[in-house]
């Protein structure tokens, strides 16, 4: 497999974050190490990454990754390394685990990204069983996968405040569902551990308090790396009260945009870039790419059309959406066979147990590759992200610890998230 | 690769214990895990395993291994990923390390495994430098490596209670040396943390020890999974005063073999073992295999000849031996191309992080495989040891997870005899 090229023609400073990365490894270990002594990792987490070569940012941290299927199957062994890393810390006497997936039976790809994290937790040292919150379910059914093997998924039942499947008792509930749906009632008050914590789920998750988050430690490690922090941080701002449908808060939208194109713009001279800025509005809860749109203008927010509006309007789950989120937008010039790619990491605890290219030939550089019905053509990574050769610039193994770094500052950003949110614990009822 | 075959016959109830160890796999890493909540593993650990398909049992475990370079480079990965979780469990804030290896500086093999250790610390976030107690080491030396790499070799430096190499202060001293050559007073008291503990190192560590706390780790865990614990414990006893060149001890000796011969004969009696039993007599310190002899009648110890007695009187670096174990021979069944085979398997803190197996042509199967001179071919795991399945009996993967379960054992055992063990920190002289 070959790293993507950057097609960027950018060689001067800015293109220089990698390099600076690689040459301060022992440090940027050190200073991330500290980090994981005041703040506790999510059990597991994907952060997609944009690289325009003179930036390397986090454009999205999802904390219910559903892509294990496309890890490079080498790297399994880190990610069941990882696993028991995880489960000595949170519940080390945990024998028994209930996985609860999304509710899309249908979707093989996320199917058998089920059965791999199964396989894990399994290696890991578990018993582990899918415990689905389909109500149509009313029996184990088996799901053929369309690797020849199978999945089973299961009933889940409330005794007290334990979760169980058919007397089956698990010390751990670990949530790959992101309650876009709300927080369901059979969750709430629950004596066993559950990964990550309900208020992680898009019912009481912002990803303006993420990024908020993430501003901040992206600040920190700038500081300490003295380099500009913007290099690693896509600018944002937050849009409280919005209403498409009645065209409720565009002033307010357009405002936001203005402001961060400008700001955009002023960079992008300092550093010599010649590109268009560009800004991608999105809801702040919920996930898919649903409810995102790419904006180079401020006036393109007034002019919606009735389509538009309606696309923004609704999520997943028919989320209404009234909070959004303005972004940044960050080029992506990393292109395989000229489509562009996404890096996508992925961590278990702290650790990055590895990573694919999220590779879409129909779409834009600029424009978000994490849409509704997109299919994407997943290319593993092919070596680690902890293995960087200093003395061989350019090798993947550098590309690929570079990407790690960055998407360990948004695990620690989701850490921080995590700890000042509120802990959701009241269900807020299925829409 | 293959796996290697067995060529044993036996397929009847111990042949089991593979199957034994896979269905369990929940219950075992639970039961693991658990263990590890008491106990602390050493930084790092070998174990050679003789694996006879009724019995597989550890036969050496060594504290400072010397074969990081014949582990499957794949694998590497998860020797960073455990390094990190070592170094965040013993000492968090260490940004520096130096690494003692060996004072042998001609065995491009050995050097090749310091090397492969520097790149994995390194990886793991820590800068390193390679501190040598070679006395003839006046500054910087560069070896050059058979690979095309080199290692630096520094002359270490003591200030007041601290090790440091010209101005480099580490914060953890990493032991790649048994100290078969007694404890250097150079590294007596010293303020950072020495890894493995200085009572690891030969001067101190007795294998009757170790394997006095396996007996008993054996026992609960053969207890716990319903097993004879003989499946996977070799007897043994210790003769306390020997004296090979002046023929003292040896009826003690004698005696030991006799009474082992007799119990491993009644167990093979019980299993229907066709084999002839025998013993391994070993100095209770020291390594390399030095100092061991087959025995197969307790009369072979009282007829010694001058060259026998003379090679079990000494071992490396001139160490005289006072103290034997005398332990059950397991015999070896593994084969690659009809050489024998004997599996090691690494690990890193608490981590299976890879093994290889020692092939060896010129030796029987009931030999020690890891003998002075002896070039053994290493043939690295092509699979990790953290991916069994059950559902596909025989695979190499749940083969490499049997060795997996008994090394870890093996590992528990270390570190209960050196928490029970002396601190041994005072100083032997080096002899």
């Amino acid at each position: 497999m070959t790293v993507p090229r950057l097609s960027t023609a950018l060689a001067t400073p800015p293109a220089d974050l990698e390099r600076e990365l690689l040459a301060s490894t022992p440090a940027i270990e050190h200073w991330l190490r500290s980090q994981w002594q005041d703040h506790a990792a999510p059990f597991y987490c994907s952060v997609d990454l944009r690289n325009s070569g003179f930036k390397l940012a986090p454009v999205d941290t999802n904390l219910f990754p559903g892509g294990f299927n496309n890890l490079n199957p080498d790297f399994h062994p880190l990610c069941v390394q990882a696993a028991m890393t995880a489960i000595e810390k949170i519940c080390p006497d945990a024998r028994r685990a209930v996985l609860i997936p999304e509710n899309h039976t249908r979707n093989q790809f996320y199917l058998q990204n089920v059965a791999v994290l199964q396989t894990i937790l399994r290696h890991a040292g578990l018993e582990v069983r899918i415990g689905s919150l389909l109500r149509e379910l009313t029996g184990p059914t088996e799901i053929k996968l369309s690797n020849g093997s199978a999945l089973t998924l299961e009933p889940l039942e409330r005794r007290g405040n334990r979760l169980m499947i058919d007397g089956f008792d698990p010390c751990m509930v670990l949530l790959n569902n992101d309650l876009s749906a709300g927080t369901p009632e059979i969750l709430v008050n629950l004596e066993q551990s559950v990964l990550p914590a309900l208020h992680a789920g898009w019912t009481v998750r912002r990803k303006s308090n993420h990024f908020q988050a993430y501003r901040q430690v992206a600040e920190e490690f700038a500081q300490f790396l003295e380099i500009d922090p913007w290099l690693i941080n896509p600018y944002f701002e937050k849009c409280g009260r919005i209403n498409f449908q009645e065209r409720q808060g565009e002033e307010c939208l357009e405002g936001y945009v203005s402001e961060i194109l400008d700001d955009v713009r002023a960079k992008y001279r300092e550093y010599g870039i010649k590109d268009e800025p560009f800004v991608i509005i999105k809801a702040d809860a919920g996930t898919y790419g649903m409810g995102i749109m790419t904006v180079k203008d401020p006036s393109e927010v007034r002019g919606l059309n009735r389509n538009q509006r309606k696309k923004m309007a609704v999520v997943k789950e028919g989320l209404e959406v009234h909070e959004v989120m303005v972004q940044e937008g960050v080029y992506t010039f990393e292109t395989v066979e000229d489509a562009a790619a996404e890096p996508v990491v992925y961590m278990i605890d702290h650790y990055v147990v590895g990573g694919f290219y999220r590779v879409h030939t129909a779409r834009g550089k600029n424009q978000n590759l994490n849409a509704p019905g997109m299919q994407f053509k997943p290319l593993a990574f092919a070596a680690p992200c902890s293995s960087p050769d200093p003395d061989d610039p350019g090798c993947p193994p550098n590309r690929f610890y570079a990407y790690g770094v960055v998407a360990r500052l948004a695990l620690l950003a989701a850490a921080i998230e995590l700890e000042d949110s509120p802990s959701g614990e009241s269900p807020s009822g299925e829409s």
